[in-house]
């Protein structure tokens, strides 16, 4: 049976991983016959969003303590992600996938990545392990990729023109397409970055894990 | 289109709603060609959870506002909730179902049920318009429709003592099995009470979404 690693950002789609992004995907790949396990960078959020009013609230949050809520405790510390154990990396989307993760929400194509995250993430690039990366978590792929790798957030432009700044080759797609990188084994879809509704949300989603764990 | 409401408990298995469930069922509904909004209670959650560890941790959390983060701001006050523009209610699990909606984790049989979500139960109830219950959230049915309504818990049978102590009639049952009172228009079914995985509490409440808005 195919094991597929999870990286989370966090529990909620303004300041970590997007909810139903996540719990979409764990789905996809249990019903695609593979079993899942989650793991997230022991860190503090960025900050912490109030989901009702969209402000930021008092406190600190820890990505890993939040994304244990997404993964009812079945998670560990992305440092103790070792590559040999699994047979490919999944990455779900929401802001702290660009705030937490990485800093592209405040830098944009200056950005830079959290070191055990880019580590794990080398690590699957390294070993020709397949990896998919959803909404915005593309912006990562760049980063641990290189000059020339093609990836998907959907069409907006911004964003477009900052992954191409990073050496990526953004590649246009809708909500319910995937986009394969076969020459870097690498997958991505723009799930929530255009989805209005779980349904269109799932159908890139469900897409991409199938292919993940088809070519895993 | 239907619309179904559905009231949520926080955002996390140990002290809110079970997020896994929360998403399975929205996305069933739309499965079922229905509509969601959601709805929760404005007051402080029983405590916080660190759902890494199991411990209880300082501060306090908001049940709507963590809520808010599994419905992606489509929420409202439970208050707000209008029977008349609804045509189903849902309740996902989750220890909120047990700990802020009603204190039956604390009290058992002896609990008492948070008032503006019972007003909430009890116009579906009134207006004969049917309702779901998920995992431990059939505890509520009996505080709502009083002596003899049928419900599931699974086969835990501390709980399904309480449930008939509380005035109800516990029907065992199977993770992928529902249980209908017809008299009542009461749908409930085990899920995470105990599911395995994420499928495994899949079936049971697709076919509970399925059925509910069947009858709606």
């Amino acid at each position: 049976m195919k094991k597929i690693a999870v990286i989370l950002s966090g529990s909620g789609v303004y300041d970590g991983s997007e909810i139903h992004e996540a719990v979409l995907a764990l789905y996809a790949i249990e019903k695609a016959g593979a079993t899942w396990h989650c793991f997230a960078p022991n860190i503090n959020q960025l900050h912490v969003i109030n989901h009702l009013t969209g402000e930021e609230m008092d406190g600190t949050r820890n990505v890993l303590v939040e994304s244990a809520r997404i993964a009812r405790g079945h998670i560990d510390d992305v440092t103790r992600l070792n590559v040999d154990e699994y047979d490919a990396l999944l990455l779900p989307g929401g802001f702290g996938a660009a705030k937490n993760l990485t800093d592209f929400a405040v830098s944009g194509a200056e950005c830079s990545i959290n070191t055990h995250v880019a580590q794990a993430c080398r690590a699957f690039a390294h070993a020709s392990k397949p990896a998919g990366y959803l909404c915005i978590a593309p912006t990562i792929i760049p980063l641990i990729y290189g000059q020339g790798v093609e990836g998907t957030i959907g069409h907006d432009d911004a964003i477009a023109a900052a992954f191409s700044q990073m050496g990526g080759e953004h590649v246009n797609c809708q909500v319910d397409e995937i986009h394969f990188d076969e020459r870097h084994k690498v997958l991505s879809t723009p799930a929530y970055m255009l989805a209005e509704n779980i349904s269109q949300a799932a159908s890139g989603i469900e897409k991409l894990v199938d292919k993940l764990i088809e070519i895993a």
